[in-house]
């Protein structure tokens, strides 16, 4: 598993990656192409970053992150997913460890994580919470009536006491 | 006290009430300059909706929401705020109001709002909480250290039992 910055080619199968993925929908999809679309059109913006993860010549999964605006250093993990075929490889463990230590190298000293309580969330939250993140709030019916918003968060390293 | 929705020439009055305010400051302010100006160019967009309180002939304070991409009639209060000297006189409210009004009139479910636990916001916590608004969540530490992430939410009377 190699975890690099992508290339606006990603994009194509990035976004397939999410329509197969059995978790998101065709509004996520779209949400993450106008993310993707924006971080490469208006880079001075620096709004989103993502990383792609590769298994030999095969792009297995993404992740799309950035600084949450109007805080101290705080970073959030907006999107991350990877492809069903190659689940329980380690790639989001992968994806997940380079963000983290990306937003530490640029003094980050938090990390959100904005997720659903739903059964179809159950793997993720597993993998946050397996990486040390702590779920820290939870605002009910958020998502929609029986489908809360998990809140996890993770201090980064560099600043544990 | 008359709550409209902003036109375009209200947003130097917006921006002078924000950087008088004691509470927000520069960056909040340019942040809320580019959706505003978003709300304007790209109105197909349709994500910020703003709203004007007049006194008089006087811009006396403002909200801006929107419903949350990704959720299901949730809708996000963003920003509200009022002009110092016209404080304790029924703006927030009016504009608090106003807010769950439209949003309840295009099946707004939920309402949400995400502010600071520090001093300087403790009037507008007490005006949410005195609009049916309950703390749900805590995130610490969320906007600095010392600085947590209170969430609020109300559902909207139309869909109460």
């Amino acid at each position: 598993m190699r975890v690099v910055p992508s290339m606006m080619d990603d994009c194509h199968a990035i976004l397939d990656i999410l329509l197969n993925s059995g978790i998101f929908n065709r509004t996520d999809a779209e949400c993450v192409d106008q993310m993707f679309n924006e971080a490469f059109t208006k880079p001075e913006e620096d709004t989103y970053r993502f990383l792609s993860c590769w298994e030999g010549i095969t792009l297995v999964g993404f992740a799309c992150y950035g600084h949450e605006s109007l805080t101290q250093d705080t970073w959030d993990l907006f999107w991350v997913c990877v492809s069903g075929a190659t689940r329980r490889k380690g790639a989001g463990r992968a994806l997940l460890t380079e963000v983290q230590h990306r937003a530490a190298q640029e003094r980050g000293r938090l990390i959100v994580i904005y997720t659903s309580s739903t059964e179809k969330y159950t793997p993720a939250r597993g993998l946050y919470e397996s990486m040390g993140f702590t779920r820290t709030a939870v605002v009910p019916d958020y998502y929609a009536d029986g489908d809360d918003l998990y809140i996890y968060s993770k201090r980064l390293a560099w600043r544990e006491s």
